[in-house]
Order: C-alpha cells, then structure tokens, then sequence
C-alpha cells in the first residue's frame, strides 16, 4: 500500500466545491452564507444527504455541530474526525471552512472507492458559526463543546435584526443532543486556506500548522484640546492627532525591534470632532499584535503600557487599556510529524508554520489531539469574494490529508 | 475733547450683551441661534426696537443684512459702519458677533448720551448668516454684497430639514430691497472675539487685527490593500494606515521648518474598512493651513504637491487634491492705525495681529476701508459653550472702538 498511493479524485473534489459554492454564491464569485441563515440551513441539508448516500449517520449536537459518521470495523474505538465550518462571512470565498469539510467527505469517498475498512469510524464535521459574523464572537460553537465558551451567554448572541442565537438555532432544524457532541476522538484534522500570502509566495504546495499564534489587543485614547485651526499658534496646542501621530511612531520603532515573526496592526482609528477646521481633541485606536511565543507578546505588552501618560509637546493625555488576549496554542506533535510525512510521501513541498488567524482546530487542540494544514491562498486574499485557491493546491492538501488519515484508521 | 476722554457706559453694555444672550440662550451659559432661525429672527426684531428707540432708521437689503442710521449733519456723506453678525453657531457663545454689533449700539447710545453731533451717518449692521452653521458656506451675505459669492447659488443653500436659504429669507420678514445693500461707506469697523489664546497669554488688552491670513486646504488619500491582521507579515503588508503615519511625519517636519507663524491642522482622517483584525486599506486626511504670507503658503503646497505618488516601505499610493484656497486679505492701514492710536489714547495695550479664522470683514475690506479689533478669548475658547470674554474686555474694547468712530465722524 505503500508503493500503490491512493489518492483522491482531483475532478470530483472541484465539482463538489463548486456545488457546494451555489448555496449563497454572489455576484462576483463569492459566497455569503451566514451562521444559521437560509443557505446556510440548505447547505447543510445537501451535506447531509451527500454524506447519507455514501452510508454515513449524521447526527447534531446541540450547537448543530454536524457529524457524519462513516463506521469502522471496530466502532468502540475512538474516531478520526475531518472537517472545518461551511458557513461564511458576509460577501466571502468559496473555500474558507467549506474546503476542510469537503476534505472529509472526499477522503470518505475515496476510502469507499478503494474498498478500504478503516479500522475506526471515520467522522466528518460542520463545526457552526465558526466566522462569528452574524452572532459573535467566532469559533462560537467550538468553544462551547471545548468549554471555553459558555453556552447560556452564546444563546444570547444577537444579529443585526435582533434574531438570538437560541432563535436560529430552534429554526434551524439541526438542534440536537448534547450527548452527541464530539467528546474524544483519536484526532481532530483541520484543512484550512491560508488567508495570507506566505505560501503562494515561497511557492509551496503545504502549510503543515504547528499552532496558532496567540495574540493581545489594546485600545489607546489620546485626548487634547478642540481648539480652532486657524487661531490657535501651534505652541499653544493640544492636538491629539499629532500626539498620536508621535505615539505610533514610537509604537512602530519598538515593535519593529522586537521579532521578524511578530505581526501588529493599527486596524481601527476614530477621530474627534473630525472637522477640517478644528484640532482633534481626541483620537482613539487599536493596536492588536500577534506573535507564537508568550515572551514577546509580554514585550509588546511592555512597550504599550510604558507609553507615557502624557505625550511630550503635545501635551495630550494618554491611556491604554487591554481588550482581551488570547495565548498560543500547539498542535499535536505526533500528527504534525504525520502531515509532514504524508507531503512528503506523495512529493508535495510544504514548511512548517503557526496561524495567525484563529481556527475552531484550536480550540478543540485543548482536548484533541489536533493538527491543520494550509493550502496557498492566491495573493494571501480572504474574507472577500477575492479570495481563490488554485484547483491542484486544494486536490494536493486533500491527497495530504488522505494519507494521514488512511494511517491513522489501519489501526 | 482730547483731554476730557468720552467712554462707553461698561455697565450698560453688560447688561444688552446679557440680554441678547437670552435669544437662544442654552443650558450651560451659551447661546443657538442659527441664522434665520426663530431665535435669529426674535433677537433682530429686539435688535431693531432698541435702535428705533434711538431715532435709528433701520432697513435690510435682499440678504436680510440690518442696517440702522443714526443721521448725521451731512447725510450725504460716506456713513461709518460698525458692526458684525447676530447668528451663532449650535451650543455657540454669547460673544461671538453679538460683540461687534452690540459695540455699535452702544457707540451710538454714547454719542447720544454725550451730545455728540457727528458729522457723518453712523451705521450699525447685522450681516446674515455669517457662520455658515445652518446654511453654508460661512461669510454668506458679505460674500454676496461684496461680489464674491454667487446669490442665486447661495437662495438654493439648504438646512438639514431642507428648507432653502430663499424661503428662510422670506418666511424672516427682514428680506428688503437690494437697494439698500452697503455700497459705499467711509469706514467699517467690527470688533470680535479673539477665538484665539494669544491675547490672554500675552495679558494684552486689544488685537489690533492688520489683516485676514490666507489659507489652502487639501485632501490626501492614502491606499493600500486591507489584508487580514493575523496571517499577513510585516514586509507584505500594504498598510495605509503606517503609509499615513509617515507621510504625517514628514509633512510634520518640513512644515515645522517654514515659519513660526503658519498654522496648520489635519482635522479630518477616516480609515477604512476601520476594523481591528484587519489592516487598513485607505485613509483620507484633510490637511489645511494658513499663513499672512503667500510665499509661506506656496511654500507649504510645494511640501504637498511633493509628497511621493507611493510611500516607501508601505508601497501605497499617495493622491493629494486641493480643496480651495484664499489669499490674505489687508486691512485699510489708516484704519488700522486710529485704532492703535485709540488704544494708546485710553490707555489699552495692545498688539498688532493678523487673524487666523475668517470673518465678514474680509470680504467687505475688498470695497470699503475695513479694520478690526480683537478681544482676549478666555483660554481661547469660540463656537463652544465654554466661550467667554471678561466685561472689562469687552468695555476696554469698545471704548477703543468708540475713539476711532468719534474721530472718524468729526469731519
């Protein structure tokens, strides 16, 4: 079995996805299929039934986490589960989440094709409301059955015409047991788009994911004095515009001191009164920075809460207060090694990386052995109806996924 | 007459500045009366009563501009104007233009209470609409009179609830015939608030104000591309938001260097999409400035116009777009130089000052001698309802005020 690979079929993989890509497709190539909504309910509906014509149970649990379960010849033995989130933002792609669900239905049909008895059941999942844009916060449901998440407060969550979570979920029709949800398994397998430019830009087939980076996020208010633009010297001013400008170049010069690795963004900017003709007495941004290792992150930490209270000839007064933050999670080493394995064994480059976005994978890593790869996103592109994926990078993550899980389930 | 100065009644002008104050008076010590309004309407009706009870003739032209005459002995003669705006800004001050026409009427309450047969009509005028707040632009109706503004685009002028500038025109009963508009005039003199700190600091009594600085006003648009915070590194990064900061930065610098006079604001910025997980694919900023000296200005629009088309490390795009400009406007130096006299005469100090925020005087400056006077702005404060002038300003100035009419209306 070595020497005679089994691999998947390229053509029905792209036809599926593009199947799938109609539940909610926009104009300009994209999709918008939103937690619970409409097409988000016929989507699954069509999972469903794909997933039943190949002879796999499919079951929800609670949240309507969906698991299609293609049996074993020992069904005691903990599953290996394959799967992702089939729900999208707002005027989104047509791979990101979709992709790693289809991975599992493609491998489950390739495994059927082949007339391969895993050993173990073979379970493909839905994880819902991953993208967190119509009900907040995202990786919703992953963080309810991983415990980090509690559920009474996620069943408050309310979209933009008013609907609850709760709500949307009795509508949707896949409310189920809490008994079903996924409780252990022998590994949780997540293929994800990249939703950056690394691979595609060091011309690589795979991203082998050792973790998600953890990362910190501050809000910083800079306040000074309204005064007017045309009669105030500029000695006599407290412009908290130019005391910001000051800030962030000071910000920009320490961080950039700090680690090649580390990312931060300025994402978020308000300005007060923000009228041509007045100075800005206020000025209010964000500063999020994402790095792997805690040591930099309390480095950054450092830097922001060392900004002096008040800036320097702007006498403008400074505060900085903590959002949230989040600490870096690590795969499991075992699989990790197999996915590299896997790539390998069918002639795929890849490197070693840490996400900087967030993933359901990594809230499931604190109770599953986990692992993820990426396959290149085209221009790093995501969250947008730009985001692509080229057909043989998607047909070489699957085919790399394959491998590893046909080692896991001989056992 | 040198010897035995005349003054104004300090006492008597307190109590008309309070009493006008109570036309729109608000909350916290301030005052709403946008131009037209009921409260703009209800305070020119008692502005008319006071002056008719006087013996004032008062008329308006097309553009609702009041002026009230107290007759002279030659009434043929060139009339000398004092005079500034009854209309406020929303949660305005209870100085602002109120001032300058109070100043006339207690001028000629004086000249009255003293016997005084001047020589010349005295005028004293309203003009409409001076703040632009409820109709823009502002300096609307010397704007018109002067020739600078165009009047049928200025009828179509709409308020927030749509009402034109021409049916609030005729529903105010105080649209009179174009003839009467001020055409020719020995001298108009408007006193106003400083709306600056320089005289307070300077613990000056009067700004004798030499002229109007011109201005230029620009909008810059920086792009780049809004990729996703966690997963793009650093060096790949189209970050408009970084791009801007170093654009402040060196327009910063170099405007720092020109002259210790200019004055120069970016008041304006929007980021976009303004999200804090994403980086910022554009900002658009408003950078205006003003100096007395048009070189100073070209000198600052050289800096703008070579601003590079792609910033360096960031490679976004730079586009910078003139919005308008105006040129300094000076005032009549006989004018300028009665009122420092004046002060002298009575014992204020006094500075020479240009002014940095535009007022109707500068258009009318255009046809008819014009010259200004300034009173100190407590902690510089205007169009807030923190505004306010001490009473022993406002009676210093218009005492300096009174000096150069008594000697303008000798002859």
């Amino acid at each position: 079995m070595e020497k005679q690979k089994v691999l998947i079929n390229g053509e029905r993989l792209k036809n599926t996805v593009e199947e799938f890509a109609d539940f909610g497709s926009t104009k300009n190539n994209g999709v918008t299929r939103l937690a619970l909504s409409d097409m988000d309910i016929k989507v699954r509906r069509h999972f469903q039934s794909e997933c039943e014509k190949l002879g796999m149970t499919v079951v929800s649990d609670d949240m309507a986490n969906m698991y299609a379960t293609l049996p074993g010849i020992d069904n005691d033995k903990s599953p290996v589960v394959v799967g992702s989130h089939l729900d999208s933002v707002k005027k989104g792609g047509r791979f990101d989440g979709v992709l790693g669900v289809l991975t599992g239905l493609e491998i489950v049909r390739t495994v059927i094709d082949n007339g391969i008895k895993p050993q173990v059941p073979i379970v493909v999942t839905n994880i819902t409301n991953e993208e967190g844009a119509r009900f907040e916060p995202a990786m919703m449901s992953s963080g309810v059955i991983s415990g980090k998440f509690d559920k009474s407060t996620m069943l408050q969550s309310m979209d933009e015409d008013g609907v609850t979570f709760e709500e949307a979920l009795k509508n949707s029709g896949f409310s189920g047991k809490e008994d079903n949800r996924l409780k252990d398994a022998a590994a949780f397998l997540e293929l994800h788009i990249e939703q950056g430019p690394v691979l595609e830009s060091e011309s690589l087939n795979i991203g082998v994911v050792e973790g998600v980076v953890g990362m910190v996020n501050y809000e910083i208010e800079v306040t000074g004095d309204s005064d007017h633009a045309g009669t105030t010297p500029m000695p006599m001013r407290k412009d908290a515009l130019f005391a910001t400008n000051n800030l962030i170049t000071e910000i920009r010069e320490k961080m950039n001191k700090l680690d090649d690795k580390l990312v931060y963004t300025i994402g978020r900017m308000n300005v007060t009164p923000n009228i041509h003709t007045v100075i800005p007495n206020k000025v209010v941004f964000t500063l999020e920075a994402r790095h792997q290792d805690a040591k930099i992150i309390r480095q950054v930490e450092e830097i922001i809460q060392g900004l002096p209270e008040s800036s320097g000839k702007e006498k403008c007064d400074v505060k900085t207060a903590k959002q949230w933050d989040r600490n870096t999670v690590w795969f499991d080493e075992k699989l990790v090694n197999s996915l590299e394995q896997s790539a390998t064994n069918i002639g795929c480059s890849y490197k070693q990386m840490v996400s900087g976005a967030g993933h359901d994978a990594q809230f499931i890593a604190t109770y599953i052995p986990t692992a993820m790869i990426f396959v290149p996103s085209i221009n790093g592109k995501s969250h947008s109806e730009d985001e692509l994926t080229h057909w043989e990078d998607c047909e070489n993550g699957v085919n790399v996924m394959l491998q590893t899980v046909l080692d896991l389930v001989k056992n």
